[in-house]
């Protein structure tokens, strides 16, 4: 893990944030390649749960949350954690992380402590006017089940998949960007008639599995485990987590939530008019019934949903965790390489000209650079350092799969040297194939 | 504007947020078709700044911003409106909005209001452990400049851009999407040798300019004006403002800013030992020097900074309004047509099978969608109501550029319709051509 903290920081992919001012712990920054792998990372999602299907629809909604929506979801009620305090050192811990040398004597009793970040709205700021940052990107999917129904054309089964900031006030963050306080969350709720339900939970859980091992993660680095009895969440008929052998021990990647209809009934108007089997809290604010009518039988069915929710961060952390390895070369030498699958690479191809100073071959190298730039694969840069070998390392280091070194030769004859990260073996090539070959390469 | 604000909503471009529990103003949710769009206004900005230049980095750094970023950078003090309050009818008004039914003599002397959201962070709640949501971007790139610097090769002039969240306690949200509580900035800080910023300012006025127009907004519609005296910000030397005719009145859409040092002169340590020509305050908390060595001076110099900063909502809402019209046909009926530039536009193609129900041809339609969406391209959908007429009309109003009909023909002689949103012609083509026509248009 610290090696590849520090790779982070040097290269520029996860910094601290408000570093300078002492940081504030649980939040990172990130970088120059880091945004671009996370971005990747969530185009790759987004591809494969919204553009590669046609029963899925897209969301981005606000962070800032209506209180009441918290309320009925039962995040103001649940979604604490227990702390004590103790008398004697003055700080405060949660029960199970008490440091051995709080006496036992000293320590309050535990009370809960709601983990929602909250925030006063408008001008009047007595404790009555405020919002939640959302604690996770589902609740807004939940409330706006009609908005999509009625602007679509979905019937069952559908999903909605949303990406973006969730907020929670952890007592203790730690594990770099595994658990923290602002993360990135992909969630898709996937709504199903009642009963089907169980199947489409074991669909999802293989789809997911798939997509993981597709982003780079090795089969048996994955683990699949049932959530059971009391661990259970209070919505949650069966949790599958995909769980992952992180630096600091085996966690949870994504979960895999069958939470029936307790998230649409707890946010529909007039519960008693429909069948929901979920026990759910009485809700007389909501000014909408989210449930979908059977065409044929004309009655309202409120969907069981299915949620694939999978962390931005714990992915990238896992996706940089798996492709970084340091190795030793033949002439005994070492080099680090962050093998990325190609589409993941924060940058696609670095374009070297052999000269820092050569006109020519600068301007022929931003030429090459500004074709491939033009093709949508994403992030190609001119590298103008005028040392081929330490451009190389620096590539193998950020995971740039392809380098393309400009030389007399592509002056001459239109020929330029293709350098790949993975096997390090340079192949010569005409300069009017190098298009074809990076369309190809990123396909 | 209500045409618009209708049309968002039906079609799922836009919608209220926390809509069904009552709202809150100034938040706002982008439905299927709107974050498509947004997706792409940013990408596009993406693109322009980093991708095809050399001479910037992207950063995605967290919204939970330590009190001391912005106590140095300002806000803290600065970023407020003077309220009032009326001791008549008990409620809080901006010094300027004061409506006429409230007397003189009941008004109470302004106030400083605080703009910036406040949280608290960590388990003790007693008032001094808090964080702020952002207020802007920016604060983020300047107190990262050293993290940048570190961990790229760039020298000056070169820029760091972000795109991301901020939030501000608007006592009055209104215009739709034009001013509200919760938005998203695309923000470039752009650094430069102090002596050379008004040149590199008047090139970034013309830069963005013209990426504005290349997103759909006529040039004549556009309006620029340079901000002086009383109304310049307290850290700038010249504001240039693109103003755009909103349906609500002409008002800013991207302001282009020369920041001095200002912002990286306020955040460093040991100012006095740096040449700093901003009026800035005495910062005994920051840890880093955000200065750039002169490699032959072995100066130390503190930037000026040219800051292009532009609201996405602010964007989507021109480009929706600009997009927008309502066509009498020669046959006397209207469609309303949503002209968006084809890189905005939310859904790429829609290919509609003939009939519903006929299994070869909703499979040909969805063959042909699988094949275009692996192109990159942006979202490609299958329409399938059966009812050709009203899927043209239904994209023509959600703005998709081509329809692709697949009708017996199709499954006969390889040839399906290909209709383009703006003349309305249908014209024949081969299936086999259609890659390449759909990977030309869109590039």
């Amino acid at each position: 893990m610290e090696d590849l903290v520090a790779l982070c920081k040097r290269r520029g992919f996860i910094f601290q944030s408000s570093e300078i001012y002492g940081g504030i712990q649980g939040l990172y920054d990130y970088g120059p390649l880091g945004v671009e792998l996370k971005n990747n990372l969530k185009k790759s999602w987004w591809s494969s749960m919204v553009y590669e299907r046609d029963d899925v629809e897209g969301l981005d909604a606000s962070i800032l949350t209506h209180s009441d929506v918290l309320k009925y979801s039962g995040h103001e009620d649940t979604f604490t954690d227990p702390l004590v305090d103790c008398k004697s050192c003055g700080l405060r811990f949660r029960q199970d992380q008490i440091p051995d040398y709080c006496k036992d004597e000293d320590l309050t009793e535990p009370r809960d402590f709601n983990l929602m970040f909250k925030t006063n709205v408008g001008p009047i700021d007595d404790g009555s006017n405020y919002a939640y940052l959302r604690p996770e990107t589902a609740q807004q999917i939940f409330i706006n089940f009609k908005n999509i129904t009625d602007s679509t054309s979905q019937t069952l089964p559908f999903g909605i998949a949303q990406i973006g900031k969730a907020f929670r006030n952890e007592i203790t963050p730690r594990n770099f960007i595994f658990r923290v306080r602002e993360f990135e969350q992909m969630e898709l709720e996937f709504f199903v008639q009642p009963g089907t339900d169980e199947d489409w939970h074991k669909t999802w859980v293989k789809e997911r599995t798939q997509w993981w091992i597709d982003q780079g993660i090795p089969e048996n680095k994955l683990k699949i485990i049932n959530i059971d009895g009391d661990d259970l969440s209070h919505y949650s008929k069966a949790t599958v987590d995909i769980m992952y052998m992180f630096p600091h021990g085996i966690e949870e990647l994504e979960g895999i939530a069958n939470r029936t209809d307790f998230d649409l009934g707890s946010h529909t108007k007039n519960q008693g008019d429909l069948d929901i089997t979920a026990d759910i809290i009485k809700n007389d604010s909501s000014t909408a019934k989210l449930a979908i009518q059977d065409l044929d039988t004309k009655k309202w069915i409120v969907p069981y949903v299915i949620e694939p929710s999978a962390g931005v961060d714990r992915g990238v952390l896992a996706i940089l965790n798996e492709a970084y390895s340091e190795e030793t070369l033949s002439d005994g030498k070492k080099r680090i390489v962050l093998s990325f699958k190609p589409h993941l690479a924060p940058i696609k191809a670095a374009v070297i000209p052999l000269k820092k100073n050569n006109t020519e071959l600068v301007s022929m190298a931003k030429n090459i650079k500004n074709n491939l730039q033009t093709l949508g694969v994403g992030r190609v840069v001119v590298e103008n350092t005028g040392n081929i070998g330490k451009s190389y390392r620096k590539h193998d280091e950020i995971g740039t799969p392809i380098c393309i070194t400009v030389d007399f030769d592509s002056l001459e004859k239109n020929i330029v040297t293709i350098r790949n990260r993975d096997t390090m073996e340079q192949t010569k090539m005409n300069i009017d194939m190098i298009e074809d070959f990076f369309v190809d390469y990123y396909k």
